[in-house]
């Protein structure tokens, strides 16, 4: 099975701390590392945790908060000084194009490699990535700007191969595969093994959804329900409800109640204020509704299974 | 008479290394700072450095090469985040003021403070700052796109007051501050006392000439002869000289041989490859053709005195 984690770049909203860097995620699957949003400094954070920059492909930016996407013109022009020559693959607001060509055009650079940019709009969920082992979907959220989440879930995977009834019915090496994928086997004197009886279910698909900045907004339930991972915003501790709710931001328990509502397996805490040195009262307070919730925490790999 | 001094915030050309971050420099002068360039990075520079981004009234940016400007968005969001109301003034390539307006406008951001742009442009040296006690002018640089570096001239200072002839002639206390502007003294008696047996000369104008990103360029000698000091580039080593002429860099002898020519007090070399760990063999060449060098590095403070 693929490796699929997530590791935390910077958890903090808004402001950096000495503690925490300005939002940004690299989420891997098998040998891909995907990019989710890209603060100022990301390209530093990157280099501080021993991730290899040139294996990164594909980029997304939730929305055009400067602490959501002001550290990609730099990685981009960073790759361009590396020369480059793989293209990358960016998922983001419409807007964004045009800015990162302007500063290009001011500093007289034509990138190495290709830069495909793909405008994702907020309006409603869209697949928006068509891998060959997974998909992307864009969540719509609730927040000042328009902006979108992001649902990485793995594609239904094969059945596994039950290897006593393969040895019994004597089932040869090149009828496994078609197996995997749930076809019947037929046996040389024409007889049909159904494939149950040759295979166990397919190991669940895991799923990562990402979901920030967001107010508390429960028709992202049924989009994200039954996660492996959710990590979700969590801006402020409770106390505080009244400027998430001015500002488009979520609570700690806001949080943890749309991870209970939508069943997922755990859940990741982040983006918070740099109001917030200790951390551990906002855990506390979320664990008091979804009991598996964790800090996000800047260097850290998540593992999602 | 006013601090002058110059912190190093970022000696790296193009990319970043561990120990030295993207172009950036706070210029103090009494209780004013002054940032120029500001590299991605830079507010964090400035926390580490323990500078008082709130005493940023003025931001000097020489070209648009990503490496000096690419940190300044992120530096005028937190200002807005941090509720900052003082006006910024900032003096730039022209092209800039359109890239910060649209990235503002993507995040749906007015600032609560008044930028006020002064587009600088590089043909010829300008006075572009006129202050109550120093003079700013741009000096045409040779670099790939248009780029400007920065005169800071303190203005002449007042004589310094003989307190031994003031005694003797007896000058009340309000006549001293004409004495400093080198009017003479009449006494009750009507006699006049020339002003040069009550005061001694001025202390020496001082003055800071930064010089990134720039080729050789002997034209510049002139423009900042007998700078108390000079920050030169010194993208590279001598052997690296084809490098140097290919991208519109100086190598450190030629960063010495422009201080050498300049007459200048003393030759700060910055804007260092990121090949280089050790910067010795570098700092040592330099010096065999001026004397008086040194190498920038991030964080330390140099007198301009």
């Amino acid at each position: 099975m693929n490796t699929f984690s997530v590791t935390v770049l910077g958890s903090s909203a808004a402001i950096a701390t000495p503690g925490r860097g300005l939002s940004s995620q690299v989420l891997r699957y098998g040998p891909e590392l995907f990019l989710i949003d890209c603060g100022e400094g990301t390209q530093f954070q990157l280099r501080r945790f021993k991730i290899s920059v040139g294996h990164i492909n594909r980029v997304f930016i939730s929305h055009l908060h400067g602490d959501h996407f002001f550290g990609l013109i730099g990685l981009l022009s960073t790759w361009h000084l590396l020369r480059r020559v793989k293209a990358v693959d960016i998922y983001a607001p419409p807007a964004l194009e045009d800015i990162l060509k302007m500063q290009f055009e001011a500093s007289g650079t034509v990138p190495n490699y290709p830069i495909i940019f793909h405008p994702v709009t907020a309006e409603s969920p869209r697949l928006i990535l068509d891998h060959p082992q997974m998909e992307v979907f864009s969540l719509p959220l609730t927040h000042r700007v328009p902006t979108t989440g992001f649902l990485f879930r793995e594609k239904p995977l094969p059945r596994r191969i039950n290897p006593e009834s393969i040895d019994f019915y004597n089932v040869p090496y090149h009828s496994i595969e078609a197996l995997r994928h749930g076809k019947d086997y037929t046996d040389a004197t024409g007889r049909v093994i159904p494939n149950a009886e040759l295979t166990l279910p397919s190991p669940a698909s895991r799923s990562y959804a990402y979901c920030s900045d967001t107010a508390y907004n429960e028709s992202l339930v049924p989009l994200i329900a039954g996660s492996t991972l959710l990590y979700h915003e969590a801006t402020f501790m409770h106390d505080r409800i009244k400027s998430a709710i001015e500002k488009g931001h979520s609570t700690s328990i806001q949080a943890a109640d749309i991870a209970e509502k939508a069943g997922v397996k755990q859940l990741l805490l982040g983006h918070f204020s740099a109001r917030y040195d200790d951390l551990h009262p906002l855990l506390n307070e979320a664990r008091g509704v979804f009991e598996r919730t964790m800090l996000a925490e800047d260097g850290t790999t998540y593992p999602i299974e």
